[in-house]
């Protein structure tokens, strides 16, 4: 085995020790995303942000049941040919919480960097993939069609780059729209969004939009829609704009009607919100570990969970099939270690022996559901930035298909 | 009975309507605390402000019995000298939601204004009574004497006007202390606490504390400590800083570990956090109304609750005992509608014929507990700015003595 670098934790590093803590080991509004601050920060985003609560309901915790393997034996051999276990898979990629599931039992749990099982952590943009299936849901129940114009339902967006995309363009990922991320620049759409979003303060002589709602209608056209894949998270605030405006209710609401109150999870769900109350419909979901598992293990059931269906079992099989390969080779993101990818209703593709599919997202946050393998990985970690390039394609990546093989072919 | 006009919900002003709302309804941090934006605010305080959570433990819900009665017969004359219902009150002072316990049980239960069961609300600063519980409860624990100096836990206040205060003092809010209200006044002390607690926010030329840690010792001292009642949010940051200060825990994992882990309630709790994520602990409790009710019982039943003792029975009695009535009256507090109360470890207490002692806080937030009618009343409410002039003294602390006394006596 290669050696490693273990990472440290929030305590070792000092964040937040004392009343009060030391300013420079103080976390704030403002570098919370930033390691090392984000060692604590991913796992206490309440005290630094606003946000939606997703009620639990009333109805009884669905308990895991528990088949603990040693997988001590399971190694994986990096891009960079080096060979690791899967336990220092978990140690090296700054992992908060693992939670392995495989044929519906918990073979795999840790806890580092002082995270509990109750502890609520940032899905970060594996958030998307929630605000997919919802989307993907009320399509199914036909409140609206996947070939529908936006603007058919938020005609504010009509004279924007928005103005000629398809509801499945924005699931998928294929529009092209103008997206400055220029650091520099205030009037940078980045800059402007990040404000409006409620992730970068304000400052004194700033004049553009202060919410979603007035940002979304400034985003200009930047090519053709629905040739290729092109991550962006506005496409997100899209979809839960159109949810919210046809059911008239907060997008934390419609989750907690069609699948919180029903997935018998241990705590409520979280929306982090922007300045304007809006759900952060990209990125800012806050859940436990095991209720992340709760939802994987639900869609690797076709939707079928605590007793009941909650998901159709069209939708939830359907995101497996991915879509175009070839719009997402043809994209900005394509690159060595996702060779063969797709981007389907918010969801990343992998097309591989298992069909697996995953939620993604900032620093490390992964839902993995292989459905040809039964198994199910839920990953928090809070990664340093800039994320060492392609330390999940080093780390969980090559690891992770490693343990399906096993699981679907031998076993452990 | 006599005419009144009933309130109008969030939902007849039409805050917070549609998305996005029309800008003059929509609420915001900035406008939470005042009417008519408190109607939503006070149910919606997640989305507003910055928080920690004080997870409710593994435990089973502590079911409330139901004995419900019809109390329309229970009248009462105001100060006024009009006559209203039990009913009728409950309207007209902006309930959002009552639960009335007798002998354990539930008697009366209604939730208004778009209210539910299952609903956060704020405490405002009935939340003082939750942090003066704690006090006294590690008081009573050996973890420090009421008769210490503040400063031996926090030598940063020496140079403050709480260099010579006991903790008693904090608690019962005999400190004298330098505190300006003038809203016009940047440099002012309140101006100054309220964008250290985050209630305000920061201007571009702002020199002051940033924190409760940073504001606490700039208050200076006017006149002596010990001789009559100021009540004074502060305090309630005194106390909180200590509490940290000694078990190195925020003042929620406080909470948490020592009540609310125990209590059975149905929901989590909230602290409203300050930027510098400490907590609140003069305004910013949130609970559901059947938790708080809850809490109220527990300490009815002389902290025996759920099976346990949660509170030590010395600790729970006293609250009822008061501390000097002469101090209350000869301070500004002292008004006709509070004869012969006093204020104890954080609690107002009345002296009255059922010994009830209350959580109180802006916006009408009670809860009211007396011991020798076996009655505990739990009530949010958010009536509109300024509150009108003794709002609660010509409503519910007229209806509720009157509705002890049927209790301790007749029966309803």
């Amino acid at each position: 085995m290669a050696d490693y670098e273990k990472p440290q934790t929030a305590v070792e590093i000092g964040l937040m020790q004392g009343f009060p803590p030391a300013a420079n080991l103080t976390v704030t509004h403002a570098n919370q995303l930033f390691g090392p601050y984000n060692r604590w920060s991913f796992q206490n985003e309440l005290k630094l942000n606003r946000t939606a609560d997703v009620w639990r309901g009333k109805g009884t915790v669905v308990p895991f049941d528990y088949d603990l393997q040693d997988i001590s034996h399971v190694t994986y051999q990096n891009r960079a040919g080096m060979r690791f276990s899967f336990d220092d898979m978990v140690e090296m990629s700054h992992t908060d919480g693992i939670i392995v599931l495989h044929q519906g039992k918990v073979i795999y749990e840790r806890y580092l960097n002082g995270m509990q099982s109750h502890t609520l952590h940032a899905w970060a943009s594996g958030s998307k993939s929630m605000t997919g299936t919802l989307a993907a849901m009320l399509a199914h129940e036909g409140l609206f069609s996947l070939d529908d114009l936006v603007i058919k339902y938020l005609p504010e967006l009509a004279g924007s780059g928005y103005g000629d995309a398809t509801i499945r363009q924005v699931m998928d990922m294929t529009t092209a729209l103008r997206f400055a991320e220029d650091e520099l620049d205030p009037v940078s759409e980045n800059w402007q969004y990040s404000v409006a979003m409620g992730w970068r303060e304000k400052t004194a002589d700033y004049s553009g939009a202060e919410s979603g709602y007035a940002f979304l209608p400034t985003i200009q056209k930047a090519g053709e829609h629905g040739d290729h894949f092109t991550y962006l998270t506005t496409n997100s605030d899209v979809l839960a704009w159109i949810m919210k405006r046809l059911l008239n209710q907060p997008l934390a609401d419609i989750m907690q009607e069609r699948i919180w109150s029903k997935l018998g999870a241990e705590r409520d769900a979280f929306w982090i919100v922007a300045p304007s109350t809006e759900e952060t419909s990209g990125s800012g979901l806050l859940t436990t570990l095991p209720d992340m598992a709760r939802f994987g293990q639900m869609l690797l059931q076709n939707g079928q969970f605590n007793g009941r269906q909650i998901v159709p079992a069209e939708v939830a099989s359907d995101f497996a099939n991915g879509a175009s390969q070839e719009a997402f080779a043809r994209g900005p993101a394509a690159s060595p270690g996702n060779v063969g990818w797709s981007y389907h209703n918010q969801w990343w593709v992998t097309h591989n022996d298992y069909h697996a599919y995953m939620a993604m997202g900032y620093g490390g946050q992964l839902l993995y559901i292989a459905p040809d393998a039964d198994l199910v990985i839920a990953k928090f970690s809070s990664y340093p930035t800039p994320t060492p390039a392609g330390n999940e394609f080093y780390s969980a990546f090559a690891a992770f298909p490693v343990l399906a093989k096993i699981l679907a072919t031998q076993g452990l």
